[in-house]
């Protein structure tokens, strides 16, 4: 596949195109709406998590669906993924989950265990409690959906809409995995160690965080879905992303793994090679990779290159993903 | 209608059986997973809210969904009820509200719309703003779920699993209202008040809940299925409900009210009548009616009484309404 095709490929991936009827969902409750009984709004669209002032103290708050597809395939995963996904919208915050809450629709008793079942496994994996929820026992579809609240601060918030021109694209990544048998999209880093390895993970993800200007994780969009994301909500900055800077498992093909949800995976923008070199002593120790893979740009193009070869993937002069402006 | 049928009909009200399945949901998440990255879990199935100590701070963490019969008949009133229901869950456990997150399950733009402006009519009500939330934008369904994040200390948390034989069983509720055109199960007295009035009311509710043994936000189960469920979670308490001494607007039949899911509606376990003054001075300016509606016995039977006649609503030496104790 030429260059070209790939930065197609990447444009019109699903996981991509499936987030722009956000803007038509939100845009009722976008205006302004400046609320509060306790605490303070510090962020909310576009983020992975709204983050909330509330004394010393910033609570992050997130919710997410599992989508449709991977409950069918696997419901064990999808319970799974529940809390993956969540736990990862707290760290990329830069903030320790507290606890999840689950919202379970279902009629098929034997599908709603597997999903528990999953959800639990997750919940032991990543250290956080499924605390409690609410389920629709009568529905004639089949749903799992998960909020969590994780607590961070001042010195280690990071958002999306703060990254900057200039500053270098930072790819942190879990190589040491497979993709998951039922569902090779998902990059999985996680079933097969303990708690206490997922946990160090974690203590150095949030440590890292004091050093980096802005971030997410990496998710449905896949890796350059997700830099573009950021870009985005950053005030439609562009990229130069170089592939041959990608680190990947060897087995896997760069669309593939451009197109992957990882189990622990990150995108920073960060202003210095110094701080890449901090950034990398944090995690090395943890077994995650840092990688410099790009330069964020002024022009609102995002690009993939490869030698003296370049592709443009989205043009936030024409496009948008989310089409959100955060505060 | 005689005591006797009276009891039956709560009993086999849609809106308490509906609660059975709950313990086969959570069967697999009770045995104990002690894990925790931040924070003490104090409290988590069977409250209105979980409730997780980190640093100074009790975090309450809750998640509803809105039964699909709502959303089908008016998906105004859901997106409001989905603020509504969470909001009450926070006040019942004696929080303040901080901010909701909700997950929206719709491939109908105009049903999406207007769950929405429901949602947003609620965030302005309840001072409580939405800050996010997840989409599935290609369901076959419609469903609108969310989850809240309230803040309240040790001296004003309020859990269900505190009554104690011998409290006086207080009901508080807003008797200035209408039952909701569409839905005439639902008490509703907060669309036609303006916020500075509710939140004249919240304030006042978490103020009273220093004073409060244990309690619970009366919601589908109705004031009686809400106040079993509180005794249930007591460790299967009893209670005498004397039915002349609830306060009920005029023209609602006695049955219906019981089975209605008022606005702003709460059922407490106060120690003594020195403390229900005590907190009717404090909710009355807040046009509250505070009354004592029954005692707590400790013989596990629920009962309705009028004049000299009684008859039994629910027996726990026999059944279970959730089934699950709390830690």
């Amino acid at each position: 596949m030429n260059l070209r095709e790939l930065a197609r490929e990447l444009r019109s991936f699903e996981g991509v195109t499936r987030k722009h009827p956000v803007k038509t969902v939100v845009e009722g409750l976008l205006e302004p709406l400046d609320v509060t009984f306790e605490g303070e709004v510090i962020a909310d669209v576009g983020e992975d998590a709204a983050a909330v002032k509330v004394g010393d103290d910033i609570l992050l708050i997130a919710a997410d669906g599992i989508w449709g597809k991977l409950i069918d395939r696997d419901p064990w995963w999808a319970g799974y993924c529940a809390v993956l996904v969540n736990v990862n919208d707290v760290l990329a915050m830069g903030g320790r989950p507290v606890g999840l809450v689950n919202v379970l629709s279902t009629s098929d008793v034997d599908v709603c265990r597997e999903i528990l079942e999953g959800m639990r496994e997750g919940a032991w994996k990543f250290s956080t409690p499924v605390l409690g929820g609410h389920t629709h026992p009568d529905t004639p579809y089949t749903a799992v959906d998960a909020a969590i609240v994780g607590v961070t601060d001042e010195e280690h918030l990071v958002l999306s809409s703060t990254a900057e021109e200039g500053d270098l694209i930072v790819f942190v990544i879990d190589l040491n995995g497979r993709p998951y048998p039922e569902y090779p999209l998902n990059w999985d880093t996680t079933t097969m160690k303990d708690p206490d390895y997922l946990r160090r993970q974690m203590e150095a993800v949030v440590e890292a965080s004091k050093l980096v200007k802005a971030g997410k994780d990496v998710s449905n969009p896949g890796l350059v879905g997700t830099l573009a994301m950021m870009l985005e909500a950053s005030g439609c900055l562009g990229a130069e992303v170089w592939l041959d800077s990608i680190p990947k498992p060897e087995d896997v093909d760069m669309v593939t793994w451009l197109k992957m949800y990882p189990g622990m995976g990150f995108v920073y923008a960060v202003d210095s090679e110094r701080d890449v070199r901090a950034i990398r002593r944090v995690l090395s120790d943890a077994r995650l990779e840092v990688s410099v893979i790009g330069e964020v740009t002024e022009d609102g193009v995002v690009k993939v290159s490869e030698g003296d070869e370049s592709a443009r993937v989205f043009d936030f002069r024409e496009d948008r993903i989310l089409g959100v402006s955060p505060r």
